[in-house]
């Protein structure tokens, strides 16, 4: 087909998931409130891509009056107990800047370019490191089932790396809540241990920062990455840096000088890329951060929720909750031994899960795996809880019935 | 005023300048095709941040069937005369990743840690290079008033840089169109110069690619990066890097191995941050990208509007096209003593005429700046364009008369 036909079809492109109940843990935070699209539309904030640019006098968007971005960013700094907030392609360009940051530090002296972080990090961890050239020494994990980070053994690991290399680390790396398990860890014990050792501290708030209350002050924390569009009910891509002190070191000027042009570009923050733009992502943050202020203070009416939804999950032939019980956050891993039995029988094999729920309106656990699965009901109403446990009881039910799945063992207890 | 009621401002957040006449360079490019902000809407793109993973198996954006990204990237791709396309937080993210791979490249030995550019580059073009440890070399131009870069000195620069170093520059970089003057440059000059070398070349076409025909094999270039809320009619932020040979040193993936946990992540890039998410704008570029397609076709249309244009501000009293002659793209630099003698006199000194052009429904015209100033009439009707003339028109009569500025000896051209 030649490119003039293939392109055509994009002006069909429809969203198939459009009003599904969303239950993954990357997307549940970051349901937009209500009207807040209508609003955008309205507004003609999709007009124009550069839709935050009108005003702009110094090339950098932190700087804007209209729409409000530098005062916005004040607010979200001070929302999270910090001192300076940055908007940013995504927390892992956040986290980029901060490795930058401490890169530059440790090739001065006194730091040896090496971040202790804990072993359930994000991905975006390692690329930050990867891509400034820092070493990663892991703080361990419990292990099965709990995985709870061991953080007591941070000061272990500090003396590890300063035995071997004869420097501290550069710096301490705690991520809030991790992608794998959501174990809330304990960042108040990790930051006074950082502290203790005089080393900055940076808190990946990635999957808490906007659902739950995070004060970075109370963490000693130096630096709280934020993703947005994870947990701020924003569109993507958008982060957030948030800075205690050492704000000079990772927010500094570009500072190469150009012989034949004599150019030079002060105004512009090298770590993040000069500018970083924003457009319509933090648009939409501005509008949902009234909501986001307000759904932090009923974080634990939402808890209330994921634990009674675990409870209910459990009450499943064989289904385990993973990581720490009681569960603290909304990102629920469950080993789901009976799922995986009906996989091996099943002609659509591991996808019929996925499939299953679609069907009945639930999109976001991911396709082809049924040994394990995430799950997160953050947000969702009494009703759509039940409706999304229902919906697993009902694919089950029938499943362990026709392939008759007592045969291997799996026990049926009595649910509520 | 307490955090609580600050954060209830942002429910108003309001956009002054809907619907006026856009006249920034930075912005024309961008504006969405009609009913593209109605269909986002409508499909329920807005719901959530990560609109586009309700699919995802691998964990990154550039594998999705659905939507359908891949292909997308593929259609991409062939539509610049590249052999691979990843989409990217932006053009200045596309840079990067390849200053990243050729900086790597180049601690291997065999290149030394330079790249040649224009003396015309983006401020990104530095930043992607700091952030990397590249050293830059500029090739002249030629100043006023033209400032065409002097492609032919590619190969002098090129010569400097291995007589300094005993090796090569590991990267040969031209800006398509320059942010300054809106030069046109021979990039295919430059490519041949590149390939005779067999230095990697890289074409920054922020502001060429999506509004004018681009093809990055008749340049001869291996690396196109592009801007698509500059030039591709999409929302912000997202860029493309378009690549030809050399895929395998930009899109490598992570290659730490994490002692502890065993953990690798193969599945991610390293230099595009692991995954680049998209969100939003990516589906707002798939949606513009048939329309792109077509107004490409259209460019000399274009460019006879921006010609007119020109000549007619330069029937204004000393106004004068800086850049090439004729002009060869939509960004248009105007020397303006004129408006400089009335800020002189103003009350609102250089703010008059942004205010001014505001109130007359134009907006785009950077505030503070009379006595150069950077316009576009790209994608404007023929109607809009004359009464963009007629404004500035209108403007300077007012004022030459309330402050009798032929005083000071500005002429007074008959105006057709």
């Amino acid at each position: 087909m030649s490119l003039d036909k293939r392109v055509s079809r994009y002006h069909q492109l429809l969203n198939k998931y459009k009003g599904l109940i969303i239950v993954n843990p990357l997307m549940t935070g970051g349901k937009l409130p209500d009207n807040v699209a209508e609003k955008l539309l309205e507004e003609g904030w999709l007009e124009v891509g550069y839709s935050l640019c009108y005003d702009c006098i110094e090339g950098r968007s932190d700087t804007l009056g209209f729409p409000p971005v530098k005062s916005f960013l004040h607010d979200v700094a001070e929302f999270f107990g910090g001192e300076t907030a940055e908007h940013t392609f995504g927390c892992r360009a956040a986290q980029f800047a901060v490795f930058k940051a401490i890169s530059m530090k440790a090739e001065e002296g006194g730091f040896a370019k090496v971040a202790v972080v804990d072993s359930l990090c994000h991905y975006t961890t390692v690329v930050a490191a990867e891509l400034c050239g820092v070493s990663l020494v892991e703080v361990p994990n419990t292990g099965y089932p709990e995985f709870k980070v061991q953080v007591e053994k941070y000061a272990e690991k500090i003396e590890e790396v300063k035995s071997k290399f004869g420097k501290p680390p550069a710096l301490v790396v705690l991520t809030h809540v991790d992608p794998y398990y959501g174990n809330l860890a304990n960042a108040e014990e990790v930051g006074r241990i950082a502290e203790s050792y005089g080393i900055p501290f940076m808190v990946n708030a990635a999957y808490t920062a906007g659902v739950m209350p995070v004060n970075m002050k109370a963490m000693k924390a130096n630096f709280l990455t934020i993703s947005a569009h994870k947990s701020m009910a924003s569109l993507a891509p958008l982060g957030f840096l948030v800075i205690r002190g050492y704000s000079g070191d990772v927010l500094k000027s570009v500072s190469t000088a150009l012989e034949w042009s004599k150019r030079s570009f002060p105004n512009k923050m090298v770590n993040l890329f000069g500018c970083s733009i924003g457009g319509l992502p933090l648009i939409s943050a501005m509008h949902a951060f009234p909501y986001v202020v307000e759904r932090v203070k009923k974080w634990h009416e939402e808890l209330e929720k994921v634990r009674w939804f675990i409870e209910e999950m459990e009450k499943i032939d064989g289904i385990k909750q993973l990581g720490e019980k009681p569960h603290n956050h909304h990102l629920t891993h469950f080993e789901t031994p009976i799922l995986w039995e009906i996989s091996k029988r099943h002609k659509r094999k591991g996808f019929f899960l996925a499939e299953e729920l679609e069907k009945r309106g639930i999109i976001g656990v991911q396709r082809g795996l049924t040994k394990h699965i995430k799950i997160s009901v953050y947000g969702l109403s009494w009703d759509e809880i039940k409706r999304v446990r229902d919906v697993f009881y009902e694919i089950i039910d029938r499943y362990t019935r026709e392939f008759n799945i007592r045969d291997v063992g799996v026990e049926v207890k009595e649910r509520g």
